[in-house]
């Protein structure tokens, strides 16, 4: 059966990052099948939820059965693009740069950090994860050489305009926005928060 | 008008700290009053979605003039219970969790980290962001002392599920969780992921 191609939006692609990581545990756990009904359990998502996101990309499951755990995880990988190697740069060698590099490194994903910036002089020539250091400017033609697709902004709220404005020129189309600034980019590029202060405050509401 | 007081989904939640930091900034900006059109436009939200957020709570805003940007603010703020403070515990004094702590005190929120843990011993006593670290086992007394309502995670994840643990039976019952790794808690407990490799495979799909 052919995916189908009509346009899938960010919060479907959100969840699948989800689906992935918990596949991968039930992978390593040696399950060899999972329902929706199961994963809707566990991930606390509706199943029909569930069955409705991975049917944006074809059928996947088998009804009574489930979905074939290793087949889906090899489904997810090609629809997120993870069948390949993706070149990531960071900018910002704060105490949040170097924890995203060393967590990047420790996971050996298909999304690789190949580069890390900041303008503080003080940082430039630092080691961190085996990469080092190298000031913002040095960005474009890094971009370039090292086919960098995606851009993680770690720097201080009040310079991460200027470090997006600067992976934009470069052709980076995809950023990681870490600084707590709605940041604004072309609207061919796509932009994504993690912003701790919006996840306590979410968490907020179920504080009685 | 009255709230309505009917189930409200966490999707809906999750938004509403976005429209909140948006809010601020044009509150910041001397902006009064603003659209949901607008907000739609320089969110890549749907303005009807904006709309049936904020309806689940009341009618705040007033059609073909808009929402009242600081009104509005203070509405989001009380839904969420940002109108009070709630005292968060930090398990995990690595660069991450140094990093959520001097980015949290400098903003200065109702939403405060108001004890940090480590097993290491290394690691204890040292000073970060105005608060010494202290050994993992002190939690629960310091939940119970200083009415600490959230918990974060952030250890490596093979001592995730152990930190959660600990954080349910002291008491906590809202979690945010930036370990790769997922946690099992009781269905009371709310618990959120911050997770970078799934922010990261989510932005691999856009990139072509």
């Amino acid at each position: 059966m052919q995916a189908k191609t009509r346009h899938v939006s960010n919060t479907v692609i959100r969840r699948l990052p989800i689906y992935l990581r918990y596949l991968q545990e039930l992978n390593r756990l040696g399950v060899e099948t999972v329902s929706s009904q199961e994963m809707g359990r566990d991930l606390d998502i509706n199943p029909a939820q569930i069955r409705k996101d991975l049917a944006y990309f074809g059928e996947f499951g088998r009804k009574g059965i489930g979905y074939n755990v290793p087949y889906l995880i090899a489904k997810i990988c090609q629809i997120l693009k993870l069948d390949r190697s993706i070149p990531v740069a960071l900018v910002g060698a704060g105490h949040l740069g170097i924890a995203l590099s060393n967590y990047n490194r420790l996971r050996q994903e298909q999304l690789s950090i190949a580069a890390i910036f900041d303008k503080d002089p003080s940082k430039l020539g630092m080691k961190v994860a085996d990469l080092v250091v190298e000031p913002v400017d040095r960005l474009p033609d890094r971009v370039k050489e090292r086919g960098i697709r995606i851009g993680i902004v770690a720097v201080p709220a009040p310079e991460a305009q200027g470090v997006a404005d600067l992976m934009v020129r470069s052709g980076i189309r995809a950023i990681l926005n870490f600084a707590p600034a709605t940041l604004r980019v072309p609207d061919d590029v796509h932009i994504r928060y993690s912003d701790v202060t919006s996840e306590l405050q979410a968490l907020a509401y179920y504080v009685d």
